[in-house]
């Protein structure tokens, strides 16, 4: 079997390491020296540039090294046709990133933000807390990861409920559905956590009428993908008190411009897409089970609808 | 029943309303309008003035406000003597407490802390995470809330220990028991939580010496008392790199006063003992079935021994 990796990661070498060293009879040809692309039989990738694809014609998976396609699908290369497409569900990522939320959710429903700003002016005042229960988190997109957040913020004692774009029935907690029911899903919303796949549908979803149907003085928490949320609106809505803070591991742009006005607002944590690093043994560990089912001529796991997005 | 209640608190008036309503049959007396000190049943106390005792011959019961009777032990009041003493044990509360030592130990395994110190400079820089079951956990004091503290981090999948003076082998995570098991303790402690009683031993028990035993890059959380933690020895920690970071919640003087070095210190996060915000109306329900239980000639729960000091 022969497998082509392209990422311009900075820790590309770990990954092809794992590679070689869990899977010794692979075959790994790195993008700047691919030989005959009629021989390759699968590609892992991550922005491939223009063009990549050409010639594979014996192609048998296109494997992203994420848990998003956004990046694939904006770099505007051109997929080839009837090649199964395939996403990284790593289970431990899916637990980071659930940590990564229920950080911020403790965060905000203990008022550990407000005590890091009162620290700077060597002010002591105590914020009274509720118990979790009474603290509403609305999980928008519960996939593997959303789901891994939910049963995570449950164990935690939060009153935890979830939206889709379609219904759930057989989810372990409440999820409304749909833009009918989305209003209803943002009205209980104490806490919001984004972790939404990104596509036409969801891109913008965090503006001004979302957070408008909020409760006066909640938060947003966005681990998704940076264009979910429209920054204006946002700010405005952090400047009015309709929102009381704001904790972002996504942007439009990333690294994030010095110049964002999100560096120095103060009702806004920064964090730097550290939601969930993806640990380059854990995530080849899946991709070599997924190259082993090709080679059993299976069908790869977590495979991609690209007119869904996700 | 006639109980008297004594505390300077800021919002004693709550207090007040909730043991009016929870117990309409027990008189109330204020500390200052006491009346006949011979007719008191029980006294609900939080650092009494000198001499607050005297008289009380038919006292059954000293109960305090708190989790600590170290305040009423530093206010020099003569304790009546043959009359049971009680601390105040709110379960809730030693829930508010664990949540506030996870998010502390959150904090520092996924360094939440540098991606607020990076956010000051617009700085990007990932920092990757290990698995919390790679995170050593100690908790000194394994006491209710001790062990509420090592349940819900052992939930979010922390490798957790305690510490404790005496052995405790039927406890759900392992116990280092004693001064000759500290060092084997604190060799294990990624992360130490600090949640004793203060007492003759437990003084300054975080001073130079234990900080030596622990791993370079460390980190410290205090949630009990300020006198645990010898100040001068925890920042000449942390500015040698021994200690990477503290969260501390309690402090030798509350408020903390503003000269303090900790208040302006990179490393360290300072809250105003917020760990757990006692609620007068559980509080006050637990207080109630205490003076059930001398109206029943029963013994109340939660007796302090005075040696022991807690």
């Amino acid at each position: 079997m022969k497998v082509v990796l392209h990422t311009a990661w900075a820790n590309v070498d770990r990954w092809i390491a794992e590679l070689r060293e869990q899977a010794p009879d692979i075959e790994l040809r790195l993008s700047s020296d691919i030989g005959d692309p009629a021989e390759i039989d699968a590609a892992l990738v991550w922005q491939p540039p223009a063009g990549f694809f050409e010639g594979m014609t014996r192609l048998r998976l296109v494997q992203v090294l994420g848990a998003g396609i956004d990046a694939l699908v904006r770099s505007g290369v051109a997929l080839p046709e009837n090649v199964p497409l395939a996403r990284l569900v790593d289970p431990l990522m899916s637990q980071r990133m659930a940590e990564y939320a229920l950080h911020g959710v403790m965060r905000f429903h203990r008022r550990f933000d407000l005590y890091e700003r009162q620290q700077q002016a060597a002010l002591w005042e105590r914020h009274f807390h509720d118990d979790p229960a009474e603290i509403g988190v609305g999980i928008m997109g519960v996939g593997e990861i959303g789901m891994t957040t939910a049963e995570l913020l449950r164990k935690v004692g939060y009153d935890v409920f979830g939206w889709s774009r379609s219904p759930r029935p057989a989810a372990p907690v409440k999820v409304y559905a749909g833009r009918e029911e989305l209003p209803e899903f943002l009205a209980r919303c104490r806490i919001l956590v984004c972790i939404l796949p990104l596509t036409g549908e969801t891109r913008g979803i965090i503006d001004r009428e979302t957070l408008a149907l909020m409760p006066k003085g909640s938060f947003v928490i966005n681990v998704a993908r940076g264009p979910h949320v429209v920054v204006d609106d946002l700010l405005a809505a952090l400047d009015s008190g309709r929102l009381e803070g704001a904790m972002l591991d996504v942007f439009d742009e990333e690294p994030l411009p010095s110049a964002s006005p999100l560096w120095s607002h103060p009702k806004v944590l920064v964090t730097p897409h550290a939601g969930a690093i993806t640990n380059p043994r854990t995530a080849m560990a899946i991709i070599v089970e997924q190259l082993r089912r090709i080679e059993r001529g299976e069908t790869p796991a977590n495979l991609v609808d690209l007119e869904r997005g996700y």
